[in-house]
């Protein structure tokens, strides 16, 4: 067994939402993690897709578990739900718990290579390998073959960026209100100064999905980003997703396939998601049934 | 103008939800309500039903707002949903805050004949009176002839005995997880003993769903309730769903008509309300459209 502790099971619109904690190494940590399967997983014996919902700024596996209500749809469609935690917890470096943009609740989905976070704030790996890799594991039902990728706001940076740093991995991915810019937008630059350095902007363009979607080559599946326009953070220009938008359709694989939703007074919450969880779920559906 | 306060206004699920907050004179006490309007009702112009969700011990408007999930099916019936608190706030009687199932957060939709409760706990006339009045006077776009009532745990015993108590005040009522015979169970016993007395035995018979079924006379649309199996206050005997069907079926008016469904491993929270929120609209749109 790959070491999940059970915390609860909890019955979850016909299917179990599971609520695991287990020890990473690569994070150094003991991370919560939340995964949702719908019924026709819940007896273990039908393999089902799977699709990752990365978190924004502050949250942790429980905010979207409640609120995002993916659940329904996922349920329906007999998808698989893996909600990850934001950041490694508790590491005590200086500084760690100082910013709700920095540190803990705010991994950023990158590897770190300034100290100390290098030391374990690794949520690339984490996220893209140690998690699957220990998850497929403890859960056979689970197909390893059949991944796709969503996320909200740091978490839409880090479902667009795995998803094309690993052309093939993720059958396709979507994302609400994603930091889409990061090297143009202050969380990003603020996060990329700390985990990066300010100098290495090579570092900074590698988790970049504007800049990664310009040399992008490999499957490429219809993005789905939905971004309110009553969003503070997109008026702010931390979201940027016309700059990903523009890149791709610069670009020789994704020319015309960036379906940017501008959705007409819904802000940043999940009252946002949980509005348009569906639209997202069935997006994942055309590619991984 | 009825004297609202808009805090925000939040697009959700096509609709807006309204984050209201006025000054109660029953209960002496500002007051936070949450209204969503349905798309339907959004520029005024067209009359919608409403449908009242009274919330359990220690809710407040927000809870079931962000995670009982029931303005997606709202939007879609063009159903308002209103969310009234469950108590005054900041009354400062003595033990007003020592307990979670007794004072602040635990109204219980009476009005209190003990002193100092009867100074304003008065849960029953602002929800029955003062807060439909004030909110039809508000936003002409709600219907007030066709309105129905559902909630959760105490609030499920609110939307049962409001509705008892009313005939034909509510077009339909349901409910998640009700305190049905709360004469005969560890929470209502607290709350009515503080409330009514203990010798006033009488009084608490007048606010038992399973007590006032047994005389009701009126119009009797059929009685939706929902009980997960796996929920622990069920097994404590807090709810006793089956005496108000036994009752029912003893009844002339609602023999055969509560339709008491036991859902397998459901327990208490939001999580099991989500899951068949769509279903208590339904029901609801059933009699309000």
């Amino acid at each position: 067994m790959a070491g999940f502790k059970t915390n609860s099971t909890i019955a979850s619109c016909g299917g179990k939402l599971l609520k695991l904690n287990h020890e990473s190494k690569v994070l150094k940590s003991a991370m919560d993690v939340n995964v949702f399967l719908p019924p026709a997983a819940v007896d273990g014996k039908k393999k089902v897709p799977v699709l990752f919902f990365l978190s924004g700024l502050t949250c942790t596996p429980q905010n979207c578990s409640e609120k995002g209500f993916f659940q329904s749809a996922a349920a329906q469609h007999g998808i698989a739900i893996v909600y990850p935690d934001t950041s490694p917890r508790g590491s005590d470096h200086p500084g760690e718990n100082d910013s709700w943009d920095f540190g803990s609740g705010a991994g950023f989905y990158i590897n770190a290579t300034e100290k100390p976070w290098s030391d374990n704030y690794n949520m690339y790996d984490y996220v893209v390998s140690e998690l699957p890799e220990a998850l497929f594991e403890e859960f056979p039902q689970l197909d390893a073959d059949r991944v796709s990728i969503t996320g909200h706001s740091m978490g839409g940076h880090g479902a667009l960026t795995l998803f094309l740093r690993n052309p093939g991995k993720y059958k396709s991915v979507s994302a609400f209100s994603p930091i889409s810019n990061p090297i143009n937008a202050p969380w990003g630059i603020k996060a990329f100064s700390g985990y990066f350095g300010e100098q290495n902007k090579a570092k900074w363009a590698e988790h970049d999905a504007t800049e990664l979607i310009k040399k992008y080559s490999g499957p490429s599946p219809e993005i789905l980003i939905d971004v309110g326009t009553g969003d503070q953070f997109y008026k702010d220009k931390q979201l940027l997703p016309e700059n990903l938008v523009e890149a791709a359709n610069d670009s020789a694989n994704y020319k015309g396939k960036v379906n940017l939703r501008l959705q007409p007074d819904y802000d940043h919450s999940y009252y946002f998601i949980s509005s348009f969880a569906k639209d997202h779920v069935e997006h994942a559906a055309k590619y991984l049934l």
